[in-house]
């Protein structure tokens, strides 16, 4: 058990999206992500994994089973297993997403 | 796959804690919880889930494995499988939560 603060938590790289994690165990992992202006997750797909980015800051371009839109806070993303996903933060500001993935492929 | 708005979902009810699913799969579930000034999810614990609340609006206090803090926007809460969690609305003003559990105990 624990506690955790996304916006203390979050970061930010020149390089390339920074991931933060706020806590993982077997069933799910839960991390933050910071996109620069321009940085993106490529589309990939999960075979048995359940995953869903939620926006917290910014907006981006998401893509989720071949289709694409535009979110903003308090807005979410969803791809089941198999389901292609990515997303581009299209936009001058920073992206701060809440990610969360079921089960944990890290971690058996 | 899809998309879904956790700001335009939320829903409160005066007679108990409300829930909306946001999406479902075998391995996790997604909800918005809307607590009313003094509604509450009582301490509980799933043998085999590990679940996390993550604070929208509002703030609360929550119980995880023994311990008690109140968390606010961005702060977020995770329980593992057998930790007893819940959490009230002590505050005045609506709370709003995200709340993922994985693996969704609803659905094989």
């Amino acid at each position: 058990m624990g506690f955790q603060n996304a916006h203390l938590a979050k970061s930010f790289s020149a390089a390339k999206l920074a991931k933060t994690n706020l806590f993982e165990s077997p069933q799910m992992f839960c991390d933050v992500y910071g996109l620069e202006s321009g940085q993106a997750q490529k589309p990939h797909a999960h075979s048995e994994a359940t995953k869903f980015y939620f926006v917290l800051e910014g907006r981006g371009m998401f893509l989720v089973g071949g289709e694409r839109r535009e979110l903003g806070p308090g807005e979410l993303a969803f791809a089941l297993p198999g389901e292609e996903h990515g997303v581009e933060n299209h936009t001058g500001e920073r992206l701060v997403l809440l990610v969360a993935m079921a089960p944990n492929p890290n971690r058996g």
